[in-house]
């Protein structure tokens, strides 16, 4: 059974004031890490009442800890962070099953100053809707629900299993991703509809995070500061270290084949710190929180004894205890996703069908929830979907158009994967 | 009526293991800012209990904002800040009125990994007593109350009113000092039993604190950051402009007739430091917390505007707004203490009685209490106290035959000051 394109189109512009009106309920939840449940518990009832079968648990439940891609977990309670997997299934499957993925946890807002607007109450300007998680990624979870949605307005359901999955953790670590597969739920084929400009993920960088609790020799200001005393200023000397690690690492990259071409592609990020606690005192403590981009083929264990070995040099050269180093979020390998599967050719027919062109890829120097199931669980995996900009940012916005566009997409990669039967 | 010396030295030392037991528990007392009541009110019940006569009051009681000396509140209920003075009145006084002033608020433990020892048990090894607050300055509380003791012990009281006040805030904006004398507490001069090596302070410097909230344009790390972009990397930026403001300061203050002396005296410490929320996220806001000092001289407008200009210059490097600048404890003059005044003749006299040789005076690097009686009031102000190490540092430590000394200069400067009057 196959689907008019044209009519496919019609469908999913006939639903697209519903789309939008859902996505913006989505953005309205602040499901920062912590907080997902609320937004998890209404996408819940919403894919039930779309005739779903749905699993909701939360992270402790799922036995993940030191499985190939887990990442260690500070300051979170897994009992509150809520995961939900609908399932399509047909009496007779006839098509390939599909896995479509999105993650509902939002980075947190930053300065209140730097935002014009209530981070949480999305706003459309100019065929742009704004607000926190709107374009990272909850545009995508509409896209993939309503593609669905197009494909039964029209009479049809997939011919396949379908698992739909909203999951959290995709920002810190990638353990929500990981406890779906630890669950058992597994497919033909994954696609993840992160805004990616239409294109797909061919090759992305991985990260690891990590904290340093940098000690001082404390005492009164007046006292005479030897080096490293301070350990606000020591960890200037630390961001310094690591800043000097990374611009090695990418010389190291300018010969890679897939980040040759990306101009200083491994990013150091010192975005936290937290130190000190009297002004009349030298400060006697300072916690350094990093990320560092890790290229496809260095392998984690390396990366994280450089970032050891970067450390305890700038402490020998203060003349200090080396500060404590843990490994505190993503310990995520970067990943090449092999060209010339069957599900990326299927995409590239759906994507040229709506916007004209071949499929191209993107080298990708962020980390996406994608590697689980290609890399650990041998799931081909795609990561594709449309135009956003300002990601993590105030401005963060999707372009609705292009929104409309990749759940049209979606809804003929579906037709054509999976197949299509008649709704029962 | 005078007192033997030699009968005094051995009434302190006949109390001084009752004086070692006081101040231990005074010592167990954590009485960091916001958790100074418990302590105080056991002060309030000592002093009560020798018959003095006792006001304790809260710092919101006390009309002080924007008085000469005032310093800005931030992070503090004063509605819990809890101040005593007691008050020893005689029928007929025919000596000179004194205040003794302590302060009990202690700074901050700091990194716990920094302490072998529970900062408030505290532990005597050598002779030494250890513990957070045992040098600064809970051993000059107990000196000072302990000296009265002596000379009752001995048959006297003082022949004037003694005002014994124990203060909190002195070590971040000296609000405390300042509400007693809003409060109407005079005397004909008062003293300050710090830890000062058995010296008195000629000069002092002030110190002025603030707090830079440098907000970044934040946005996804695998954006390229422009300078200022990152907020915690451009507050590594604004430390160095500091830095160099306090070089040139540092520079002035060779010619200082009483600093000129001192190495650096000035100095700059970015004591605390808040920023970022999130390591996939380039930090969109740091707070960086920091404390200059003033020299005598220098005036507080001026010192603000220079490091007004300081970092109003460095965000114009930076390209970025300028971030918002707030005062936020101490904004603390520098003073010299005029020598040649009656008071520091007397205690000259106690202190060579007890201890042989002049009495020397240092130009301290840091702020103490004592200029408020001095230069906004124009009480003759003593600030003399023994030997201690470790102000503010895990190393804390009172040298516990220099305080019975002191007790017993303090003894002795009583009952030259204010005369003797058996007890009544």
């Amino acid at each position: 059974m196959n689907v008019d394109r044209q009519q496919l189109g019609e469908a999913v512009a006939a639903g697209f004031a519903d789309q939008l009106e859902w996505l913006a309920t989505l953005v309205r939840f602040d499901s920062t890490r912590g907080n997902e449940a609320a937004c998890q518990d209404w996408l819940a009832a919403e894919y039930a009442a779309r005739g779903w079968q749905v699993d909701r648990y939360t992270l402790d439940e799922v036995a993940i800890e030191g499985l190939p891609g887990y990442s260690p977990v500070v300051d979170a309670d897994y009992s509150r962070a809520v995961q939900v997997v609908a399932t399509h299934q047909v009496p007779r499957p006839r098509g390939r099953s599909l896995i479509l993925q999105g993650h509902i946890d939002v980075v947190p807002t930053g300065a209140p100053e730097l935002w014009e607007h209530d981070p949480f109450e999305p706003r459309i300007v100019d065929g742009w809707m704004h607000g926190r998680g709107a374009a990272d990624m909850k545009c995508g979870v509409s896209a993939m629900v309503f593609a669905l949605d197009a494909l039964r307005r029209l009479g049809y359901v997939p011919a396949a299993t379908v698992h739909v999955e909203t999951v959290s953790e995709e920002e810190c670590t990638g353990n929500g991703a990981l406890s779906t597969l630890v669950r058992g739920y597994r497919a033909d084929a994954a696609l993840i509809p992160e805004s990616m400009g239409h294109k797909i993920i061919r090759a992305e960088l991985g990260s690891v995070w990590f904290r340093l609790r940098i000690l001082g020799q404390p005492g009164h200001v007046l006292a005479a500061a030897a080096p490293g005393a301070h350990a606000i200023l020591a960890a200037t000397d630390y961001i310094a270290a690591l800043q000097q690690l990374t611009a090695q690492i990418n010389v190291e990259a300018r010969s890679h084949p897939h980040f040759g071409v990306v101009e200083n592609p491994v990013k150091f990020n010192p975005g936290k710190i937290r130190g000190g606690d009297w002004l009349g005192s030298v400060p006697s403590w300072c916690e350094l929180e990093c990320r560092l981009s890790v290229l496809p083929g260095h392998s984690l264990p390396e990366v994280r004894a450089r970032v050891a070995a970067a450390v305890a040099a700038c402490a020998d050269r203060l003349g200090t205890p080396v500060p404590a180093l843990s490994w505190i979020g993503f310990q995520a390998d970067g990943h090449v996703f092999g060209p010339g599967t069957e599900a990326e050719a299927v995409l590239a027919r759906a994507h040229a069908a709506v916007l004209g062109g071949p499929l191209e890829s993107v080298a990708l120097t962020a980390t996406s929830d994608t590697r689980f199931y290609d890399l650990y669980y041998g799931i081909p995996a795609l990561c594709y979907g449309g135009h956003a900009r300002g990601m993590h940012a105030p401005s963060e916005a999707v372009d609705l158009e292009s929104l409309r566009r990749t759940t049209e997409v979606i809804a003929g990669f579906v037709a054509d994967w999976c197949g299509l039967d008649p709704v029962g």
